[in-house]
């Protein structure tokens, strides 16, 4: 077969506030060979999808700033993680129509070195769960989720014993939803936010305690009627953690996930620190990849099974091409997507 | 014996910014009969030596707002730990001339009932340290330091390996000078700051390995040099948090154990928050009485006798008259004493 045009989401300008779509992402095609490119002892996969998640814009960064997550080369391809079939492979581990997970470029097709094929896991096949599963709920977000979970030590309510009280921002999204989950099995009061109404109703259909849009109700107001809390799942900061912080309970914890209040802009002061000795409070921030040795063989063989069950329930907005990728990340810098943001380039 | 004057501190008016000595506190005057007064089963004291602490002026504020030790009450005596001397008792386990270690009033005598009592503890006679010890680094300030330095396990220097690096503000305090002394005994690089240059010496003779005087030097420089740190054990609060938060390493820990930087004044804003995501920070709010079942009896087995012993070095600032008592709390607020400060009413 003669060579073929792959386009790709380049990373073309570092933005200043929200990423403009055309701007600080472009669509650029390469050729590529799928036939006879050397592939340097490592496997051309075709990509199936890929994920969006609120923390690429932290990735749109000047090299030198430090940060968890490496900074996207400029005039490169973005990535993030993503399934992705394999079509040919120079290594004996991996075969034509297995599934790997990991970071892989925004992009139709894409070459992994034997180097990168380090970091790839292998799906298995037939789980009964569609492959933008193990994007979501299924893979990173669900994980965050998971382990996040599993690190506070949540006491259970017990016979004539409730459990605590959580209160999770951004609540509709992949890693908040299987958060409140596990929180309502678990027999937790939880209190959640969105800001919109077809996510408020998903929240209450999962069975949220307490549902409120962020964008028309006054937290505080919330937080009087239905706090102390025992955690907060923390995933904007700014002005939303400093009204949560005199709402907490004496030990109380806080699980620092994600900081959307100052990913696009600056940051919000935060005055009520002074609480932390008063209430004796811990809070951690949070890193899915700190956590993977501890608890991933223990998520794989859990999580994929339940939601396949239906017992863990998810939402997502799929796109279906790479063309549309750039408006999709900054939809979910804005808050517009609904649940998991993903790109779907495939079917199996 | 007749009835005597029995000189008390009373908490006359809720302070707006720092305490005024003849207006938030007043010295007043009660009538008591050492001989004839009755105990309600407990025992009459004359007190020894009073703490005076920092954290006071968190007690001198309106009744319903909460915090961690409850609000003084108008009109009546203020009361903080202090070692006193028995008088009478009513009670089989405590005997005259025993000492007592507790909450007493800022008063030359008191007579504790039964229940108060309870909450005290008797003291062991000739163990080669002043009473006043039992207040500063033998009593709270030095628990709070050996608790909180317990909780941080912190990575101790062995052969080949370095340990770690911690700063400590407001160092020469009684809480900052004993954690010095036990981050210096277990190997690590000690970064301390203080105020005054008596303080700073004082710092260098206990080994600190950086000393700075936080009002001329700047304390982002200092930290760009000396940084980054894997412990903040901070009493501030505030800007010097907020200076703090992007020089710690990853998986950095702080320990909030005061902050005096919003003590008498409104609290500075903190931008740097995200940093506990990129940086995985763990912070606790720490507060020693938490801790006291786990450690205490450690302590006393184990602090005492390193101070008689000349091994845990510390500082006073003694008065030694209940009228000076006003002053010495609004010294301690602005910083004047150094080291510990306590009134000494008498003398065994």
């Amino acid at each position: 077969m003669a060579p073929i045009q792959n386009s790709r989401v380049i990373f073309n300008s570092i933005p200043e506030g929200y990423p403009v779509p055309g701007e600080t992402l472009i669509i650029e095609n390469e050729s590529i060979d799928l036939d006879n490119d050397p592939l340097g002892g490592g496997v051309l996969v075709q990509i199936v999808c890929i994920s969006v998640d609120p923390y690429l814009r932290s990735r749109m960064r000047e090299p030198h700033v430090p940060s968890y997550a490496p900074a996207f080369t400029l005039h490169k391809p973005i990535h993030n993680h993503a399934v992705a079939r394999v079509l040919r492979s120079e290594n004996a581990d991996v075969k034509p129509g297995q599934h790997l997970y990991g970071w892989f470029d925004f992009a139709h097709y894409q070459i992994v070195d034997a180097e990168g094929l380090k970091r790839m896991r292998i799906l298995p096949e037939g789980s009964g769960v569609p492959w933008s599963v193990y994007v979501g709920v299924g893979g990173m977000p669900g994980q965050t989720a998971y382990y996040g979970w599993k690190e506070l030590e949540p006491k259970k309510a017990r016979r004539h014993l409730s459990g605590e009280t959580i209160y999770i921002s951004t609540a509709a999204g992949p890693v908040g939803c299987t958060v409140m989950q596990l929180a309502k099995a678990a027999g937790l009061k939880v209190i959640a936010s969105a800001g919109q109404e077809t996510k408020l109703q998903f929240l209450r259909e999962l069975g949220a305690d307490v549902v409120f849009n962020y964008k028309t109700a006054d937290l505080d107001d919330v937080l009087k009627e239905h706090a102390p809390l025992d955690i907060y799942w923390d995933h904007v900061g700014g002005k939303t953690l400093d009204t949560v912080l005199p709402r907490m309970k004496v030990h109380g914890r806080i699980l620092i996930v994600g900081h959307m209040s100052s990913y696009n802009n600056a940051p919000d002061p935060v005055y009520n620190l002074d609480r932390f000795l008063a209430l004796r409070i811990k809070m951690l921030g949070f890193l899915v990849i700190d956590h993977d040795e501890k608890y991933s063989k223990e998520f794989y063989e859990v999580v994929p099974g339940k939601i396949a069950r239906g017992e863990l329930k998810y939402n997502e907005t799929v796109v279906r091409s790479l063309e549309e990728a750039p408006q999709l990340i900054l939809d979910v810098q804005q808050g517009n997507n609904f649940g998991k943001a993903v790109i779907v380039l495939a079917d199996d």
